[in-house]
């Protein structure tokens, strides 16, 4: 931590910051230039972290406090430098391979769900993603079959085989929802939503994490610190778009953010095409790019009638398409090196 | 609702929609320009509409759909266009009176919180803030003293007479809070936790909806919409600021939003200086504009000794500023004829 | 300048660095921590910044460069601490007054301005506005009258007495626009045209510096600097909104700016209501905002008929409610004291 | 157009209203619904759009008016759907091959130049890139060389063949550059400075556009407009990150705008790593992601010595790490049907 002194900052002023961080056993490097001082404070305890910058950025002499080191941990890079390799039923996640996730935005009914299981299996899929719980900008939108969505996932899991992931909203759902699911799933609209990360913190079940549209990747890593100070280190990132004034995609996706996380956490990092743009027609295109970026997965929304969807019609790709997007994906994948 | 076709949308793909709309019971107005044909959909009926813009945004040929109505019926102008005037425990929120709420982030005592209640009750504040349950970006961080502060608050108010306002985070603690706390606050990361609007909607007692930092004016006025339809109008807005590109200030102070609020909704707004800003040197020039522009209240964070806070210090006031502040408030308040 | 190295930075490379700032003249400060070694440049000549700060931040072992001070210093607070005052042909602007300019987006004819130029007046404006040369999002829509528009505001002024504000948008129409204009406009789409910047630094005319719509308040400063740095320290700086995601607006008016221009700058900082909303109807809530939150003058769009302005008609007030605009802003300006 | 109306507009407003309509020759479809009438207008000629819509928006009475058709035409999808393909000196632009520019940010000198110039042309770059004016942020940083600069540029082009590309960044200059540049870079800081885009429009030589920092998708094609309107359709447009909330980079590449290009235009479509990210760790990442994304071409700085380089030398690849580069981008281009 840097703390850089107000120019009109007093030597008393300068004195009594001093004393105060030698009283907390902090070790002090002060150094005047002709127009700022600035004090250097050496081993600031992590957790304290926070607390401090506050405290120190409050005092009237103050100009700024520069924190120096990353404010979270166990999910960055050095403390697991070899990367963060999942297993979940038998499908690796990280690790140098592509795993996919397709399906419904909504589980809408027991057929159209088996019928979408069946054909992304067919098609590579690994894990098969729909919605039982769903979060909608609108109070009277539909929100999702709840237990009953949950069962019918269960059931298309069963036959197919494939884990599944799905998304929790409330904190008093955790406990439900993780009766059926391989993997929980934070929408982006929760990434914010301490409680809930707590609480699938408490779990022992993969969590995937949204980054919230409008979080930098610093915030979305401290997220992720959430679940994992309760002890879950079973967590995979998914960049999903974020918001700016662009009007003509939904979201902007970042593909920066790729290799961002790459540098600063072990942790897998999933794209997901069809939020990240909201519309079918650029869906295999970002994709294709995420792949190249190096992506550890994919989440994507496919539905046997797109036009027919209760929700995200407008981003499903069709089987049709999903089947021609995989073809596509293949050799992009094996020119970075990844297997599918 | 209107539906843009594509330009290569066929004679039969339009029939088959004007089939499917009509068959649906709506009225169609078809118009064939040169390079587009528009239809005209009549009579949508209001909670159908996100799921029929979505289905006929799926359709291959049509190019978009453009709602015509607001997304939002009981917190919209309309409903009421007189306004929304709250009374709280013999304070008047809204019609044409500014209400001062003031008070720490967070409670960290009996003590300080006492000492801030008398204080900003003399110097003309009507109810009091502070936070039991406080969300933080590092989970490292001080989380609040939960029920402990919750009592605090209660004892700070049975003294002064002020009522209070406090958030609350999670679906399961809505109970708890709810029999302490005079006003719901609802933080800006939880306005699109859609699960907490409900369950405080579901409650009689008056909800504070801080904008999400990222949510659109529209957005906002949908999520109080959620806590509306659960049949609770008690309902303030507050704008506190939104993120943008810029960083010399935690957020960006959205002043456009006051008035807008004002010509799309009939329910009061409120601004939050202290977050808006992240730096108390500013939060005077923004009280005083956000008072000037309109606003039906504020709510300020004080500190008895800002430096030692343990929460947002760098953005409280010391109550010296705060009595300053105060006034200035009511020449401005007078010149735009507010009641304070 | 701060350096803070790569946790795996070498000795050999920290020597490296250290002869290296040594030889550049530099002193040097260097504290290991237990996880980072930091590095302190003291005596950082300001001109060479820039260039240094990018050369460490190339160098493989370095993690980041912080800058300490500011990246402008002619038009910062510490380089006249008082403040600016401009007079424009007896107007002044700046210390402690409040100057309203006024007019249309476009000088659409003679007489039209002329009305415009007497009304405003009598309403108490000091400065008339209208553009000449216009900058258009389309190669299709109008783009001034050219000179015959300067001449037509020269006449506009010789009748009134009012002092003339206009837009300079090419290099090669400095010196035409200045042989008619009292001060030079630099539009938002222009603050980073660093060649315009230059050259109305080069005359020794006032010149209005509008924001960059997607600047920040520092790159803001920067691009005054420009200006400065030619030897031509008048300059005004003016807020007029910023691009964010919000879409009911046309911009967002970022009213922190305002305080935080007052404690980074000496230059006067003025308000656009007009742009910053895009609205009619907002126009006098922000005015009144900007007003309270310490603005030093205000540029406000106004047209005889609004809906048959060919420029920016939705956003210009009529003469009436240009009128009631003025009795409204008048008790504000006092509750703030300044004078109108 | 379509023009909604308030819900309180009179039957005589309406009439009024279509008979405007009538009398400037459109035709009109009037829909009334039970809550707004919507007047759908036919016909409207391209050129007076603009202005139409102002126009309608100013009136007191409408709500809204909503432009059907795209504000650009020349450089749309539909104007050329097979696509624009470019040869500068006997390199392809766009039609399926994959172009590469590399070289140095700035030319500092002779040697540097062509030391880069000769890697770069080994490694398979096409076209050499080098600036010699530079904006900068600062008025204090380095300009470039100017003419000098430009004449190392063409020494370096005749000994390598590679053609050249160099921004020009005022109208006063075009001239001089065009004598030496095979294409022109247009930067974001100048692609809303109209007269510069109808300076480069009125030559015949191929123009790079770079898109806005905070410009739309639509902005940038209406920008790209101004140029083919001047009769020049010899355009590149280049995507180069946007900006937003994010700190970690310094910009956000918006990989959506790579598919979106392609299907709103039929202009070829690049990327800029460099300045996408501003670091050139993730600059590999973000070069395979545009590449199997679509892009027809990349434009990539490389520093004989990053470390030393006069600007941007963090975002510089060096010449080990362009080489690796190449080799990497080979089998993604491959995998998307692009010749390098």
């Amino acid at each position: 931590m840097i703390i850089v002194l107000q120019p009109d900052a007093t030597e008393e002023q300068q004195e009594a910051l001093l004393a105060d961080l030698k009283a907390r056993g902090y070790g002090v490097h002060c150094s005047r230039g002709v127009e700022r001082t600035i004090v250097g404070v050496i081993g600031t305890p992590e957790r304290d972290k926070d607390g401090l910058i506050e405290h120190f950025e409050s005092l009237p002499y103050v100009e700024r406090v520069i924190p120096i080191l990353k404010p979270y941990k166990l999910v960055g890079k050095a403390f697991r430098p070899e990367g963060t390799v999942l297993n979940v039923r038998g499908v690796q996640i990280g690790g140098g391979t592509l795993c996919v996730m397709a399906g419904p935005c909504t589980v809408e009914s027991a057929e159209m769900l088996l019928e979408t299981a069946r054909f992304v299996k067919k098609m590579g899929a690994h894990i098969l993603r729909g919605g039982a719980f769903k979060p909608s900008t609108s109070p009277y939108s539909f929100h999702g079959l709840g237990e009953e969505g949950l069962k019918i996932l269960q059931e298309a899991s069963l036959e197919t085989g494939l884990p599944i992931i799905t998304e929790v909203m409330d904190t008093r759902d955790v406990e439900l929802v993780g009766r059926y699911t391989d993997i929980f799933q934070i929408g982006t609209r929760n990434m914010t939503n301490f409680s809930l990360l707590r609480e699938v913190g408490n779990t022992r079940k993969p969590v995937m994490l949204k980054r919230g549209w409008a979080s930098t990747i610093e915030e979305w890593l401290q997220a992720a610190e959430y679940i994992a100070s309760q002890g879950n280190y079973e967590i995979i990132l998914c960049e999903r778009g974020i918001r700016t004034f662009e009007t003509y995609t939904r979201n902007t996706f970042d593909l920066n953010a790729i290799p961002a996380i790459k540098e600063l956490s072990h942790l897998p990092i999933f794209a997901d095409p069809s939020h990240a743009t909201g519309k079918r027609s650029l869906v295999p295109a970002i994709t294709l790019g995420a792949v190249a970026a190096g992506v550890d997965g994919l989440i994507i929304e496919v539905h046997p009638n797109p036009e027919k969807a209760v929700k995200d019609g407008p981003q499903s790709l069709s089987f049709e398409q999903f089947g021609q997007l995989m073809q596509a994906v293949r050799p992009v994948a094996e020119a970075v090196g990844k297997r599918l």
